[in-house]
């Protein structure tokens, strides 16, 4: 089955937007066995929609439209479809519930455009929208499905997790797939594929492996495309064996989770606390961690030291420190990540400090110079990074760096 | 002049990675007065790529292409191309000096693929690749003109800055485009679209005006086109004048930088510093505005206390405060932002407390219940919340209304 993605809203063709959705959908669709055959964005223009969906429709037997289904004026998209279709609309009476239920409970004043976002194509089934006013649609015509769904990110996933794939898996046979996901850290992309070259040219044809590389970390994943599931999940299961022996130390885990996840999921079945000391990274461990619900069996928090008096205030690093090697040293994070523990009453700690960039750079000490420690009341494990020039990427790198090492560290002390 | 970007790749249409050059692409074009009409992604297949490139030259004068020059099996462009223009290749000499250059300055073996990389379509404009071994290619055919890019993004760029707009600018007599944002917070779109609906219709044909909604804030977008851009710039300014004092209250700023950004830049004018002390957003806030460069100006850094325990240790809460009130609740959050100015030392605090779910609601206190506490040494404002049910976005809003609600304090107090 092939499907076409077709976002639409001038925002993406002004660029004020990266398209983040169709990714997402694309991996949703490609886990359910769909082919996304194209993406295309066009503008908020009733042709353009017009010939896009005619287009479309010649390409691909699944069509799925985000965005323009707002309020305002130059939400367009339900409309068009109409004519498209050569329908019209109703009101969906779960939908204006819905409508009204998020305004009463924001206590906002109700407008008739709010209303109206209840109204959905009369040949459609309606999905229902428990994140958001605007409904999607499910329409079929001349064996063509067509979804139309809101642009808001969490409201098209939700729609998409909750609705439509389950609709597709009921309406269509569509080969089984299986996937399985392992999570490295600490090699490249090309050296790991060296390392597991004989692994990767003996698949099978209907077994594909694929590298996922996300700065510090590298997702293989292996994808199967078969008729029966129990066969496929064994012969999926006995080569990422293979891959996970041959590649030990460099793997975090085994399942399609997040490298901060896994080191969660490792502390809380051994009662272990974790606190942090985050210069450079100002914060991004912890907004990392505390995404995940949960985390506070964990997680106690810690300090954004982010100026060199908070480093003493906070986590009672000593002047002469800071004096003599400077707040991006050994030294500091030593005792960031002592202070940590100490004055948090942590089990374990993660402590960071680099000049992220563009400015505070040195000759000895050029942007992109991270030093990190982790560790606990015994043993304090350190060690200096070199990244790059660019400010996002220092900060990113440094938090998975961080995390890496923790982790590593936790399953030398809890082997 | 209408532009259409093709990016070719299957790991764009498999979700494997981001489109993010396509957003940067329209950014840069639609500066330069180039609107783009539409942004299509399609697989590495040459009909798909002949296809793509028919219908786009129906719909644009401009396509730009990226991705599928690389030196592997699977980057076809360069042939699909070639069999599209119905013409041959040449050996491009000052891109092999390039391409041996690069080899020789990683002192890497040189394959036969890699010589192949120097080669370019008979009928191009060689552009030059300094960041890469791919050159980029300009192409004019039946008053149409087609550019093929790489897809890795700082060749992209590189080539698109310093060799694509240049060109175009020369070549075309290009409309003036002139942009103007206004950041808002605190209202929904539809209320601030009935706000503003007289001036919004009243706006000329060459002048567009968007909503672009994210979380808490809407960023009004206008956008004109014309011949003059003393005339236009002087028309957009007039407009946005009248909207910004229709919307006062609500009007952040009027650049197109973050919530964040405005607050950093405001309080740097003044001299003033920042501390915070994140419970429920968990290094969230510390995180957005540690991502603006010369942060430090203002940001000291602060708590996140997650547990209790470190409500009291790091930021003074007392036990009966906790005890009496919960974590959650007005008297908290001001002790925590009172706490945050006196040990940190910063002129303004942020504290936010919160249930950011899934678990952990009660009856009381349900999932999405937030206090958020801004202030200073002489006064504290708190305001709770209520959100919904979803844990990134409560993080997310509580973030956003937190700022919000500290820039607004800082404009009162600065008036």
């Amino acid at each position: 089955m092939l499907a076409e993605i077709i976002t639409i809203g001038d925002e993406i063709l002004i660029g004020q937007i990266v398209d983040t959705n169709s990714a997402w959908m694309a991996q949703q669709l490609n886990d359910a066995g769909i082919r996304v055959k194209q993406i295309s964005s066009v503008s908020d223009d009733r042709q353009h929609i017009l010939d896009a969906l005619q287009l479309a429709q010649t390409r691909a037997d699944l069509i799925i439209l985000t965005g323009g289904l707002g309020p305002t004026k130059d939400d367009i998209t339900k409309k068009t479809l109409a004519e498209y279709f050569n329908t019209g609309f109703r009101c969906d009476e779960e939908s204006l519930e819905n409508v009204k239920s998020i305004f009463a409970r924001y206590n906002r004043p109700m407008l008739e455009v709010n209303l109206r976002q209840a109204d959905v194509l009369e040949n459609c089934i309606t999905l229902q929208n428990r994140n958001g006013t605007a409904p999607g649609m499910w329409i079929e015509k001349d064996g063509k499905v067509y979804v139309s769904l809101p642009g808001v990110p969490f409201e098209m996933m939700y729609l998409v997790e909750e609705e439509v794939i389950p609709r597709l898996l009921e309406a269509f046979r569509l080969p089984v797939i299986s996937h399985h996901t392992i999570l490295t850290s600490g090699l490249g992309e090309s050296i790991l594929a060296e390392k597991i070259a004989d692994i990767e040219d003996s698949l099978p044809a209907h077994i594909k492996l694929a590298y996922l590389p996300k700065l510090g970390t590298v997702r293989l994943r292996l994808s199967g495309y078969g008729k029966s599931k129990e066969s496929l999940e064994k012969e999926i299961s006995s080569i990422s064996t293979q891959l996970v022996s041959r590649l030990s130390e460099y793997v975090i885990g085994q399942a399609d989770i997040s490298l901060e996840k896994s080191v969660l999921n490792f502390m809380k079945e051994r009662n272990l606390t974790l606190s942090v000391a985050e210069s450079c990274t100002g914060g991004l461990i912890s907004h990392m961690i505390t995404q995940h619900p949960g985390c506070s069996a964990v997680f106690l928090g810690g300090a954004i030291s982010y100026s060199n008096d908070l480093k003493q205030v906070m986590l009672g690093v000593t002047p002469q420190t800071l004096e003599t090697y400077g707040a991006v040293s050994e030294q500091t994070v030593r005792e960031m990540a002592a202070g940590a523990v100490r004055i948090y009453r942590s089990d374990y700690s993660i402590a960071v400090s680099g000049i992220a960039g563009p400015d505070g750079g040195t000759s000895e000490k050029p942007v992109g110079t991270v030093w990190v420690g982790v560790g606990n009341a015994q043993k304090i494990v350190t060690r200096q990074f070199q990244f790059g020039s660019r400010r996002a990427q220092n900060i990113e790198r440094s938090a998975i760096s961080a995390l890496t090492m923790l982790f590593k560290l936790l399953k030398e002390d809890n082997a």
